[in-house]
């Protein structure tokens, strides 16, 4: 195990209903408030009216900023910076998926900042200010409401890139799993993904010695397994529901990483990818990790052996370790095609005709990755892999 | 599963020669320090010096409370408090094991308090405010480190009572595994069960759904299972060590009660029988823990079912659940002695004299525990069996 340190002060509000809180809990940070979301589908689902019927129990003034895109970008959050300053926003509301939170988060910390906020994606600035959030969340997926990470995109320049503090972790977050009832089936199986992925970054580790760690990945592996395809099946089974929510919040809240080396680097490839084709995350990982994992997985067949063991029950005996591992690696496959998330970029319509910028703004950095450190070919490989 | 709150603003700094930290962290809160420890090990193991020299380097002025008890006491806590108040102590720093931290958290809240401490543990009072305090752990246990609970003896009434408030989590631990490198065989041995019933009164819940926390809650108990008797053998084994460290805190972090009812029976009557004797809590633990499991098994055969098989390995092919659940229990009390703890009160030479007082004060508010609602007769029962 290495050396850490654990600090996360998101107070997490579980529960249906629990958005009637939501005056209380904003009330001690001011009422000048900016309300960021997405689409209309807060407005179909009466979550909008709540919100509003909150706030207003406080005495808030609300603006808005809607419209909020999938893969969010600079544009919107910049509009949401102007309001901040032009009408001296205390606090920032998102109500919605990971991305209305990335954006808020983003918008917090740029507000502050006299500068452009890309900066702080760009490593040209570190955030040193951020106005506080609070977040009601409608899916299951990012984690993002219990950890300080945004993920941004410049559609100008195609690039979609990731900024963070401890000053953006929301103050609460607000999880009512049926809030995510509504979540159409590819949506869910999208946030499925996510969730998986997030605990893959952090479990395939070269670092040695983490049993706990190993142990509650593997935790939130099974429960994601078992309760997503549930979800999908029954999409108003309210413990699927509420058991998915959980797990995607502890797959990102900074338990998996404590003493761990983490890797990233498939995360850094789907992000190229949907910077420039606008996919779903969740999707573009599905198709990109199970080629990641058989891309790497020799590098320490132990802890693949141990994935398809633990986690998807694969009996090793008269197997050898790379029959077992492999085993694991299809099992990953299967599940995802299960659920209906797509296997290659082809189902997507996207072609080859871009791996190699692809590879190159991956890599801009230099080699990604810690399990296997990849180059811009082997990214490229990869990709290949995934056509 | 049921609606929850999680919210845990203490930061973990983890790893070896942490301390060296301690001057930074400490620094933002005051320079008038209470520094409150044990006997006198710590002077033994140089900690002391390290961290005097720390609080020197930023200018503190430091006041001591020494000779806490294993219990400890109110006595020894009021003196605590009169520091506080006489020398207008603005940080209270606790360095070694769990009664140490519980007895600073009482102090810091009783310094702020007018009144006597001890209503808050009757009831009679809630902790409005505290001095912030801080923690460097010498002891994998009680996982005090990491939450806002304290448990103390009022030795003049041999009672033993918790109190417990948000405004006492710590501000920061310090986990050194290699402070915990000169804890012997049976105080190492304490601890594992301490831990481990921690996680048994969270994990034996009638909740249902809930499969996230139950697999958090067999990953803690198994990590706990492997390294415990590492540490046990090798004192001085890092890894064991960390790993006890860390599943010690996760075992008392909020982590595990999310959206469960949990049962807290076991401390309960533990608590009495200390109060009386001032045995080791982990001691007492492992006496009465395996007897409640055989007295409260069959209330929800199935989560002992799950326990044996997932936490022990037990094969449950060919056998009724009665089997399985018993041979659970058997391994953990195999374990418990293998590990070298007391199996009876007889062992610590305790008889059945003050049985019928012991189950009256455990029961003192009415029947204790959810898993299975203990009245006075059943607390007898379960002390009774474990003479």
């Amino acid at each position: 195990m290495k050396d850490f340190e654990l600090y996360n002060p998101t107070k997490l509000v579980f529960g249906a209903g629990k958005v009637q809180q939501l005056g209380e809990l904003v009330k001690p940070y001011g009422t000048q408030v900016l309300l960021v979301y997405g689409g209309g589908s807060i407005k179909r689902s009466g979550l909008y009216d709540e919100v509003i019927s909150q706030l207003n129990s406080i005495g808030a003034t609300v603006h808005e900023l809607s419209g909020v895109e999938p893969n969010p970008r600079l544009t919107t959050i910049n509009k949401g910076i102007d309001i901040c300053r032009s009408e001296k926003i205390e606090f920032v509301l998102a109500v919605g998926g990971g991305s209305v939170l990335d954006a808020s988060k983003a918008i917090a910390a740029g507000a502050l900042y006299d500068g452009d906020v890309w900066d702080f994606t760009i490593r040209k600035a570190v955030i040193q200010k951020a106005l506080p959030i609070g977040t009601v969340l409608t899916l299951a997926a990012t984690g993002s409401e219990m950890n300080g990470n945004a993920v941004i995109s410049n559609w100008e320049t195609q690039q979609k890139r990731g900024l963070g503090s401890k000053l953006v972790y929301p103050k609460f977050s607000i999880l009512d799993p049926k809030l995510t009832y509504s979540v159409p089936k590819d949506q869910t199986a999208n946030g499925i993904v996510d969730i998986m992925s997030h605990v893959f970054e952090q479990y395939f580790s070269l670092t040695t010695n983490t049993p706990l760690q190993e142990r509650f990945a593997e935790s939130i592996l099974q429960t994601v397994i078992e309760n997503g395809e549930k979800a999908i099946d029954n999409g108003s089974d309210y413990d699927a529901r509420a058991n998915l929510l959980l797990a995607g919040t502890f797959a990102l809240n900074g338990t998996l990483p404590i003493g761990v080396v983490t890797d990233w680097a498939s995360h850094g490839i789907e992000h190229e990818v949907s910077a420039i084709y606008d996919i779903a995350h969740g999707a573009g990982l599905a198709i990109i990790f199970p080629n990641w994992m058989k891309h790497v997985y020799q590098e320490r067949i132990d802890r693949f052996v141990q994935y398809a063991v633990r986690v998807w029950g694969i009996d090793p005996s008269g197997k050898s370790d790379e029959e077992v591992a492999l085993a694991g690696i299809a099992a990953t496959r299967a599940y995802f095609t299960r659920i209906g998330a797509p296997a290659t970029l082809g189902e997507l319509g996207i072609g080859g005709e871009n791996i190699d910028r692809m590879a190159a703004e991956a890599t801009v950095f230099g080699p990604i990755g810690s399990f296997k450190s990849l180059d811009k070919e082997a990214v490229k490989s990869i990709l290949t892999a995934s056509l």
